[in-house]
């Protein structure tokens, strides 16, 4: 049975993960790389399912971790994260809290289309935005700590 | 909005629980009562999709547990889940292996129906059909001791 597009925004409110990261790049402009994602992740038993979502969005990549025995599907190219996957929570929206998550990727995925995380303005913007999203628990970096690296 | 069938299966493959328990009754025929139920629990902060699942259901109870600030959507009626529950997800399968939780709750909630709980030979059975189950985490008893007390 085709994959239905509610089954997948059922199953990404569960399971899924919007975030948008941080990592320090001296060579880059302001010193911090910005890199949005979208992730979804399954003990191996459930391999298929993740595979699905690869074939339904049509982008990103499926990565065993022999760590903890899960499949990643993972998503972070801009384009990719703009044209295919924000546009299937447009016409089928999460219903938890997650919804908010996937609004802020929206909002800092369009200041880096049009390269605002590149001016010292808009990187402040996209840190401040991205600290309010729920998905709080693999951050590398305390908020404070990023705005004093790109003011600098 | 009105929640979509397919959204349900797609969460509830993430969130929910299809769970065959067992508690000792001694007034009880063989002495254990078995107790099938199929749960989602979510953070408070999501009550609302919590709710949302017992209106596309018609039954079931909601409660808030102030220990974890969790809402527990709970449906532990025998013909609630036989005519509600599961029909649901007959016509809108689970893609993980949870699938397999909601075959085994479907089989033990019909021996149940056939009154077959209430014999040795198909308590017996429904235990094994249970402890097959993924969801073995809450387990209070192993299935050797359940079955030592039906057999004694």
């Amino acid at each position: 049975m085709d994959i239905n597009p509610w089954y997948i925004s059922g199953f990404v409110d569960g399971e899924g993960s919007f975030l948008v990261s941080f990592s320090k790049r001296s060579k880059m402009g302001l010193g911090i790389e910005v890199r949005p994602s979208f992730t979804v992740s399954q003990h191996a038993r459930n391999k298929e399912v993740v595979c699905e979502l690869q074939r339904y969005f049509q982008c990103g990549s499926v990565r065993f971790n022999s760590r903890d025995q899960t499949y990643k599907y993972e998503v972070r190219s801009l384009n990719d994260l703009v044209y295919r996957i924000l546009p299937h929570f447009g016409s089928h929206p999460l219903r938890t809290s997650k919804q908010r998550d996937v609004d802020m990727l929206r909002h800092v995925c369009h200041l880096m289309i049009s390269k605002q995380h590149l001016t010292r303005n808009g990187i402040e913007r996209i840190i401040e935005f991205s600290y309010s999203m729920n998905n709080l628990g693999a951050r590398r970096y305390i908020k404070e700590d990023l705005l004093r690296m790109v003011r600098r």
